[in-house]
């Protein structure tokens, strides 16, 4: 008897994935710019150049045996200090070398503290919608992900709900903001309320509670006025899972962090929590190239004004054809509210007009569709005579 | 409270580590050159020419949106299909992609193998001396590591021992040659032996066992006459966890896979549990880059001529000066035997010759010190000297 539970993991497809496979399929059919697929969460922009500058300049003039070689586990010294260097300007905050742990990406950053923290049969609060694998992480650390649902309408957090959930057996709230799938940030008003909420709860109880913000969609705001609080200044049992997936354009790199607020007092043993659990799930250090190239361009984004474009064409035409969207302030998901009450006949519906949606009951918000606009701007363009013919489709009937 | 056995494996170094620390304190004592250390197991050889070569001209020639991004969580198809046909080209197997899966590194090919066939309380049975983290990702699967002596004086396998220790409970047994700490090579004799033990045991019993073979050493063989047999070709339910770290001195960059092999009914299942064992840990892909590159340069290594002459120095050296050596036909390790009989007693006094060596205590294996000889030509010549002198010191009491 194999183990069960990982078996039944490798053979479940997502439904994101099926439909991406079908997306092949139809593309083959009928032509790649017929399909409008809008599965996956894919950097369609590339790197900046100045990664394969970088990347080069380093493998050029760097002594391969110790570019190549082990970095302490935890992560190359430097590169974290560089990396929390950088925080402390950004964010005001005053994190050492020895707060960081660097990672194979936002996965690794998950999995890793959640086996830092959790016992078996701790609970883990999240806001619906969540990406799905907050489930299978969770699980796999030994604990159950509660999930409560945000704000209808805005999937901002909601308090009462967050209040219903907390229970003594929460170990930790973990939030995603700017949100994958409904591109929501959490503004300073909803933090401020969540941790309020939090320490009412833990305090009386005795109890500690971590607040885990799961960043890789940061770098991913496209107004001015849209402000993503920095968790560690509002609470101090708080951890902040980081990845340069999407701001570098670089997800198959797997290259990332994980930032323990040193402002709680027992920092020491959660980071020594963080170095265990990496080292008992096989992370021995992250990728050495790229954590010397984050030492490099640290401060750079993707074009992200692409992103820009294609969020606001799709949101304004979207809005004229008759849908409600909840309006995105950054990562590059739309959710948007589809035309029948089941959400995933509405994605099956879109397919006969090549649109591919994901049905948002994937993430436990039934009702609404996501759209990963991470696509070219001539796409999007191509798409709208679709989606226009699906809202009509409704108008009809 | 957190997860209380993994802040204590962040919190314990391990003894090779802080004999590590120490040796770079007294380099900055009394100069680098004058300090033996043979603590760590970093391959000294750089990356073969190929290596720079190969990733400059992936990173100049690929459009940075394909390189960069995500492959599939079993790794790029290709490279999957290039490393298959190599492998059986090279041992007469008919694997094919889907049998592989990349991983990053030699530690996750083995969590993420041991967390798709564990269940709770699950036995895992390793020969003696074995790498230590063995017992670490054992039990973080949920199992149980078994260890069991190899031979006395030559560290093979000893299958009355094996014999002893196999039980209902035992799902699995993991072998390392050439050998972590003592450099030994299990021969076609070594595995037949094992092999038939395992069918003897298992088939009566209804039981299915599977051998899994860690062999990030498998190219650091220095003669003619050694050979590694490749474990698919001795028994259907077995598993490689394979590795790039050592043979292209790469161990920073994390990139490896692990081969199922398909001649067992059940590879469909393991598969999946592979697949599924590796999401729920977090590893989405192996860095995409390394991929890439291994795909070029699969049937390349460090030159390891440098490791066979300070094999050949070193041994002739302290064979001379007394000692008593098991013979190293491979990896970059050497087995002596302490000359009291408390190793870590021995490896203290050496010290005070500025020999850092670690006792087999650390790897089950009481009253033998490993020598990792990965380190310059130079340093062995050097060393040579404080070996003799550490040998006529228990001459003379």
């Amino acid at each position: 008897m194999l183990n069960g539970k990982n078996v039944y993991l490798g053979k479940v497809r997502s439904s994101i994935r099926e439909l991406f496979e079908y997306g092949k399929k139809r593309k083959a059919e009928i032509g790649e710019d017929n399909v409008f697929d809008f599965s996956l969460g894919n950097p369609s922009v590339p790197a900046p150049a100045a990664v394969r500058e970088a990347l080069i300049d380093i493998i050029e003039h760097t002594d391969p045996v110790a570019l190549h070689g082990y970095t302490s586990a935890q992560g190359d010294f430097s590169v974290r200090k560089t990396i929390a260097d950088y925080i402390n300007a950004r964010f005001s905050t005053s994190l050492t070398a020895d707060n960081l742990y660097m990672t194979c990406g936002a996965a690794a950053s998950l999995t890793i503290t959640l086996n830092a923290i959790l016992n078996p049969g701790d609970e883990v609060i999240t806001i619906a919608p969540y990406f799905p694998e907050y489930k299978v992480f969770t699980e796999q650390a030994g604990g159950k992900l509660i999930a409560v649902a945000g704000k209808v309408g805005t999937f901002g957090i909601d308090v009462e709900n967050l209040k219903k959930a907390l229970s003594p057996r929460t170990k930790a709230v973990l939030i995603n903001s700017p949100n994958n799938p409904s591109g929501v940030v959490y503004g300073e008003e909803d933090i401020s309320l969540l941790v309020k909420e939090i320490k009412e709860y833990s305090k009386p109880h005795g109890m500690e509670i971590y607040l885990i913000s799961d960043e890789p969609y940061r770098e991913l705001v496209f107004d001015k006025d849209t402000k993503v609080p920095y968790i560690m200044n509002y609470y101090e049992r708080s951890i902040v899972c980081y990845s340069y997936s999407k701001s570098l354009s670089l997800p198959g790199e797997r290259i990332g962090y994980i930032a323990v607020n040193n402002k709680m007092p027992e920092w020491e043993e959660v980071y020594a929590g963080v170095c265990g659990a990496g080292r008992a799930l096989g992370y021995v250090c992250a990728p050495a190239l790229f954590q010397q190239l984050v030492k490099r361009v640290y401060n750079q984004t993707s074009n992200i004004s692409v992103y820009k474009l294609n969020r606001d064409r799709l949101l304004s035409a979207l809005e004229e054809y008759g849908y409600e969207v909840v309006k995105p302030d950054g990562a590059f998901y739309m959710f948007v509210k589809a035309l029948e009450p089941d959400a995933k006949r509405f994605a099956e519906r879109a397919k006969q007009f090549e649109l591919l949606l994901v049905a948002g009951d994937d993430f436990e918000a039934p009702g609404y569709v996501r759209i990963s606009y991470c696509v070219s701007p001539q796409m999007i363009l191509r798409s709208l005579p679709a989606f226009k013919a699906l809202a009509d489709s409704y108008k009809s009937v």
